[in-house]
C-alpha cells in the first residue's frame, strides 16, 4: 500500500491497526495535537528536546492537511486515536473529526518506525520485530529540559543488539535526525535509572541474550507522557503504534 | 576578552561597538524579542525555516537569563539595542531593562560571525573583514515558508570565495548547523533574483575577483525582516553586528 492508500483506507474507516511494517520507506510520525494556549510551550519543549521530539511538522492553529502529505486530513487518516481531557485518557476513537477545533495545533513528531527498517535493511536483527511484539520502552531517570509547563523523564526503546553491531546500528540511525537518531546510550541500564530491563513501562519485555548489549534509543512516548503530565484541559495522540504515514521518504 | 567581561562591560555602558572578532571561539547570536502573542508563530517560523533561523535558545514569556550565558541579561548585555514600534524603527538604545514586560519573549539565533572564524582558521580568506567593512547581504526572489503571521524573502550574506576554496569553505561551514550552515547557492546571483551584487540590500558591497565566485549564505536578517515585516505592534533585536555573545563554544 501506498501512502495515500492506506490514509484513503483509514478515512472510509476501513483500517484499524498498527501501522508497522506498512508503505516501507515512508516516514511516519507520531501526532500529538494540544490547544494553541499551550502551543508555544510545548514546540519549545520539542525545540529543547530535540532527540525524543524530533519535529518533522507543526501546523498552524486549527489546520489538518500537513505539507507532507498533500490532501491528507489527520483528523480522520491515522488508524487510531487517543484523547485525553484533564490530563486523563477519556475515550480511543478512529476518527476525531467531531472534536476537530479552531484552536487546535497538531505536532507531528518523529518515530522509530522509520529507522527500523533502515536497521534491518542493514542487516542488524531486531527482535521484537521478529517477535511480532511491540518494542520495549522505559522511562529513565534522565530529565527532559522542561519548557513551560512541559516536563518530564526521557522515556527511551531499547533493542538487543549483538556487540559486532553496535557501532553499524549507531551509523545507520545517525542518519535518521528526525526520527531520533543515534542511540542515546548503550549498555548498563542502571546507569539510566532501569531497574529491571524485563519489566518495561510501555510496550513488551524482550530477552537479551549472550553477546549482546541493550541498545537504547530517545522515544517518541517522551513528548506524550510530557504532554498529558501537564494535565492540558484536552489533547488528541494517535493511539499506540497507530501513525500518521507521510509521503516523505525516509 | 572572555564572553563574561564582554557582557559585563556592556551592562556598566561601558562598550557600545559591533562584536565581530572578539571572545573568539564563542558562539554570537541575534536577538528577536516579540510579544508572547505572536512567539508561537515565531518560533514556529524559525523551525521551518532552520538555515536563515537556526535556533539557539529561546527563552520563556519574561526570562532574560539564558541558559547559554548563566548571569546574563538580555536586557543589559548587549552593545546595542534596536526598539520597533508598529514595524517601524522607533529608536536605538545601549539598554531595554526599562522597556522590558513580563509577555516578552526572547529568542537568540545563530549569527554567522561563528563560522567566520572557522573559516579564517582553515585558510580561506573573506574580503570584508579584512576591509574592515560589513558583510554584503541582500534580498532574494526566494521565499520563506510563512508561519502564521510571519513571512517574508530568505535574506543572504555573499562571500567571494576563491574557485579553489570553495569545497573548503563548504566543508567548514556545514558543521556549524546553528550557524547558518553550509551555504544555500553558489555562483549565479540572477538565479536568486539578485540583480547587482554591488548594491547590497544591507551592509556593504566587496569587490569579486577573477577566479573567485560568489558564495551566499543564509543569513539571520531573514527573520529579523520577517518580524518587522508583520507590523508586530512591539519588537526588540540587537543593533546591527552588535550580537549577543554567549558562553557556549563554537
Amino acid at each position: 500500500m501506498t501512502p495515500v492508500e492506506l490514509r484513503a483506507l483509514c478515512r472510509r474507516g476501513g483500517f484499524d491497526r498498527p501501522t508497522a511494517g506498512l508503505a516501507r520507506g515512508f516516514v511516519q510520525t507520531n501526532l500529538v495535537v494540544v490547544p494553541a494556549d499551550a502551543a508555544f510551550d510545548f514546540l519549545l519543549f520539542c525545540q529543547r528536546n530535540p532527540k525524543p521530539c524530533p519535529v518533522v511538522e507543526v501546523l498552524e492553529a486549527g489546520r489538518t492537511e500537513p505539507a507532507c502529505a498533500p490532501g491528507a486530513d489527520l483528523r480522520s487518516d491515522l488508524p487510531r486515536y487517543r484523547v485525553y481531557r484533564d490530563g486523563g485518557l477519556a475515550e480511543e476513537r478512529t476518527d476525531v473529526t467531531e472534536l476537530w477545533r479552531r484552536d487546535l495545533v497538531a505536532f507531528l513528531l518523529g518515530c522509530s518506525f522509520t529507522f527500523e527498517e533502515a536497521l534491518e535493511d542493514a542487516g542488524v536483527p531486531l527482535r521484537h520485530l521478529a517477535l511480532g511484539r511491540n518494542v520495549a520502552m522505559y522511562r529513565t531517570s534522565v530529565a527532559c529540559v522542561p519548557a513551560g509547563r512541559f516536563s518530564g523523564p526521557l522515556v527511551v526503546s531499547m533493542r538487543p543488539i549483538p556487540a559486532e553491531k553496535v557501532a553499524l546500528a549507531v551509523e545507520v540511525t545517525a542518519r535518521f535526525e528526525r526520527s531520533h537518531g543515534a542511540p542515546v546510550h548503550a549498555g548498563d541500564p542502571d546507569a539510566l535509572g532501569i531497574a529491571d530491563l524485563a519489566r518495561p513501562d510501555y510496550g513488551d519485555p524482550v530477552e537479551i541474550r549472550a553477546g549482546e548489549l541493550p541498545v537504547f534509543w530517545a522515544c517518541g512516548v517522551t513528548p506524550q507522557a510530557a504532554a498529558l503530565a501537564s494535565r492540558l484541559p484536552f489533547c488528541i495522540t494517535h493511539a499506540p503504534g497507530h501513525m500518521f504515514v507521510t509521503d516523505l521518504r525516509a
